[in-house]
């Protein structure tokens, strides 16, 4: 079964009446409660635990690590960011979700800025399937609709995806590339645009499907561990079949 | 349980003694006992049968198809590779092997000649896996060598594939882009190089565990299919969690 | 200087006097317009010409060709369709405009069905720049905005382009992949939204800077051809500065 | 005409005979010569110089800077790397040189850690293009032959290519992504395989014709800088023919 860990700053749902109301137990729990009803084996992390609840242990338990962060992306230890880089790079999945852009380990991956245009303004916002034959399009047919939420507009700057899955429509005028899927060493990374914190939506279906179509999607069978290193010889690579 | 079709031509295995040395009972024969040992569900279809054995009902009953020709692409009815055509776009996997690069079903999805450089003379092979962490390459380790092969060089004349897994070399002085992923509508499409008629290559334990990881990556979950129409006002999309 | 060729049907111009009002003088002669003032060799060839327009001789001298149809792609000769896309492949550049979408030659090249939603409605189109960097967006800034188009919605049945350059916001709610980059072979092709037969598309600056960067970029520097043949020995490739 | 800035370590020129043999007055002496035999404007700078040679006043003039790094990747000050960065993703386009695939800039950018196999065995090394209609395969044919160099083999753990336009053959059985581009932000970035430091290989004909052409490719148009900032309102983008 796949493990995945929940991972978010909670701080603005501790601090912020207006986010409380939303989710009043905290992002992550109502995101482990989509991925529990999903089938998957959920723990969650948040900033404030030693070490930010990602110890070498949690990570090397954890298939796919979910990342939502906002207003404290400073505040992060710069070793867990490396650490937690170094197991995306030996294949622990990464979804990294909507202000999570701005998140050290996701700059850290991508090598930009992940600078993008925004509007707290509760836009309606369409997601689109781009990309119908994608294991994380699964079930979406033409995609859904979010009644509210922030604007994030492009330009999105991010290396061109290796999939791009989503692009959203914002009733204010803007476009983003939404879904976007990395593989990065031996980690699959997905970014997802939805998630402001006074929105509810991560209570909606369409988004609840989609993260737990690409938690499935970035735990997908992993290759060997290629070897890099001085090579006097060739190897002889004889035969592979097992 | 995924259900492969396995079609080959089944012409030079009955006509030239130097082939059916190598396979006496045709090279579908063996491609198919290495899927069936996979655990896969197999038919097989040659070019001699009524539609090829290709009808619509066989394809139908098809997850993944593979493709190998050589000396008889000119034979293959428009009317089949047009049927074929179809069901890729709509989702049945397709997997190419070796000489199949000139097909017409390979030349009609990607759009170009599909022409290369080739030499038939025993070239020791070695195929890299250039992208670890994709499911075809699994188990693989770093590749795997074949001791004697007809050799593809560069440059091949095909799309930039969309995932470059495997790239071979050749000990005459070669190289070529031997194992490439292509999405077409909503189907899969894996180019895979080896298995020149007079080599047992489809006997070997890495080239099996190729086609049967590209089997399954074909075959693997599709998204719904879109409509595509006349639209007087936008969908509503108003959840799609299902 | 860079030599383009403005090919369009030039049948609704004649026929439909809600065209005509628009194009008097036909679609190709506006396009050819705006590519003369970017200082480029221009001629043009319709359907009804001999050959189309398009034989050996002006395809030789052709480095660009644009492409726009609409209601008469089935009335384009096979042997004209086949001579294109050889040229494609061999180096000349394509420009796809509009309705082009469903043109022998683009769905030739792409190997899908290249369908799509639509709606004749008058929607307000917002293109978007989401790869500023690309030649093909120089001097676009954000994008910009037609009055009234018709809309193109998603999904649009085409490989993931090579390079996503815009992507349109529609009034009515949906996006669209608006321009988009493929390499065939040695040519460039590109596919460019807008320029439906009722709107003035083709006058806009916006859309005749899309052009002419895109006719720009198609005609780029180009490769050797490479040679694809039986090769009793790897070449020697002992230098090659010059 | 297009400023270059060539960067080198410049140590195991002047501390190793074998090396100062091959290069007396350093590698960026080299480069820089075959550079400005292809009329460029160059400058040359080096690690031992304050701020490593690249102050803001270089970069800002530096509309390409080529790498090359060996023995001191650490000694890197990391302000120059982040004032690189921000250049790149403003623009500067940026050609890493073989052993500059550990330097500090180019993992910043890849997001990897850029490892590969490696022998210093003077192997047979061959370039084959694969990618013929991309302006740095322009002239090379083929490709082309270095009788002697350091080998690097698969894995190389960087992100998939955006373009892939060479891939080495060894003699020793190995096979190379050598020739990689990627877009980041606005800039241009090129890795390119060959260069060991006790070899020629900044004298040949080939070697040299690639970074002419990089050189070129790299500093190609841009789009405008876009703006990513709280947008109370779309932008108006109104028209944008200039």
């Amino acid at each position: 079964m796949t493990r995945v860990t929940v991972w978010t700053e909670y701080r603005q749902e501790r601090n912020d009446p207006a986010v409380a109301a939303v989710y009043p137990d905290g992002i992550h729990t109502i995101i482990a409660e989509g991925l529990r009803d999903a089938d998957f084996d959920v723990r969650t992390a948040t900033l404030d635990e030693p070490d930010h609840g990602l110890t070498d242990d949690v990570l090397a338990e954890t298939d796919v690590l979910t990342w939502w962060g906002h207003v404290a992306h400073g505040e992060v230890d710069d070793v867990v960011v490396e650490r937690v880089h170094s197991r995306v790079l030996d294949g622990m999945g990464l979804i990294v979700l909507h202000s999570g852009h701005h998140s050290k380990i996701f700059k850290r991956l991508m090598g930009t800025t992940c600078d993008l245009n925004w509007r707290e303004s509760g836009d309606r916002e369409r997601l689109w399937v781009v990309d119908p034959a994608h294991p994380i399009a699964e079930s979406l047919g033409e995609g859904f609709t979010l009644d509210a939420e922030e604007m994030y507009g492009e330009h999105f700057d991010v290396p061109a995806p290796d999939r791009l899955v989503l692009i959203s429509w914002f009733s204010g005028g803007e476009v983003f590339r939404s879904g976007c899927c990395y593989e990065r060493g031996r980690g699959r990374i997905f970014y997802f645009r939805p998630g402001h914190e006074t929105h509810p939506s991560y209570r909606h279906p369409g988004v609840r499907r989609v993260i737990a179509n690409a938690v499935a999607w970035a735990a997908g069978p992993k290759g060997n561990a290629p070897e890099r290193r001085d090579r006097p010889e060739a190897p002889e690579m004889e035969s592979s079949g097992d």
